[in-house]
């Protein structure tokens, strides 16, 4: 009991789940502020007002971080090793992409992010930032042949594309589409950006 | 002259330009209120305080009202007419998409459309249902084969979705990538949705 301890402006912090969502906090600031790229571990350790050790206790890196601020359904690192093996990697990738953006909480997540990247500036760096080295970045590493990063590049935008038509605006038949169908469809287009045939 | 005619609230009209503004004016009212299968000529008239033939006279009609309304850079028509012939489609298609969007014009248009339709109900409710009769609706007729009305509606999405990366995250390299990189690689894309393998 610490009863006597004069309550601060921020309420008391008693356990763990406290602390990290404190941190959460600062990271979503920081992000907001500064961008992906130049958010720094230390400034979210000072807007959370705890030590950065504390900080590097509960995340991985500054990933980690995103992805738990931005409430995202999913590490980018698990959606992209499914681009890993050249057979049937387009189909994996698309599976994936349906199973972590096709549930309640994915599809909140992505109508949040989508409508702050369109409406606001420093939302939309945010979001170029950190799906350009998380998501593109990862992407180019797997591909092989010329044009890697803006085939990685187009694969991230024919799913953006797909998800904005079937999540936000709603439009049929894409809307009610199994994710089976979605997949048999995409799945090729996904396989030829990755491996592009030669011309 | 007509200089003892009393002015009205909306001013006098004096003109051709003037009643076509006016019309275009209560289009877009009345698409952002109904909707784009709801809104009625004979509801924009009145919004624009016209006889209905004098809307007839300036518009071919309700599609060709939304592309004023909207400040579109293209007609449908003329973009889709691209698909007709199987040979080339997905490559003539896409050419001319980036050569529309791509003007100082288009970009503008594109960016305002999405943002409305990210952040408003009733700007996606209308641009979802232009989209599905002017866009896919021409598509599917033109596309063979089963799905043809999914197959159409990813096509679309494909597209939106790199007009996002392109023109509002301003995501490198397709940013700067120039029209006829993208069109090399998005061509086969286009064409594979357009004319897909037998499974």
């Amino acid at each position: 009991m610490r009863a006597e301890q004069p309550r601060r402006a921020r309420g008391p912090r008693t356990g763990q789940a406290d602390t990290r969502a404190a941190i959460i906090a600062g990271a979503r600031q920081a992000f907001e502020a500064h961008g992906y790229d130049t958010a720094s571990l230390r400034g979210i350790a000072r807007r959370a007002g705890v030590d950065a050790r504390l900080v590097h206790h509960y995340f991985a890196g500054k990933e980690d971080l995103f992805v738990a601020a931005m409430a995202l359904p999913i590490q980018p690192a698990e959606l992209l090793e499914q681009l890993d093996d050249a057979e049937g990697a387009g189909e994996r990738i698309v599976r994936l992409f349906f199973r972590v953006w096709d549930s309640e909480e994915g599809r909140r997540s992505f109508k949040a992010l989508a409508g702050a990247a369109t409406t606001n500036e420093r939302a939309a760096t945010m979001m170029r930032e950190f799906i350009k080295r998380a998501v593109v970045g990862r992407a180019t590493a797997i591909f092989e042949g010329p044009d890697a990063e803006l085939r990685a590049t187009l694969l991230a935008a024919q799913m953006a594309g797909v998800a904005q038509l079937r999540y936000i605006l709603r439009m049929e038949p894409l809307a009610s589409a199994s994710v089976e169908e979605i997949v048999r469809l995409l799945a090729p287009l996904a396989q030829a950006l990755r491996d592009p045939k030669p011309r």
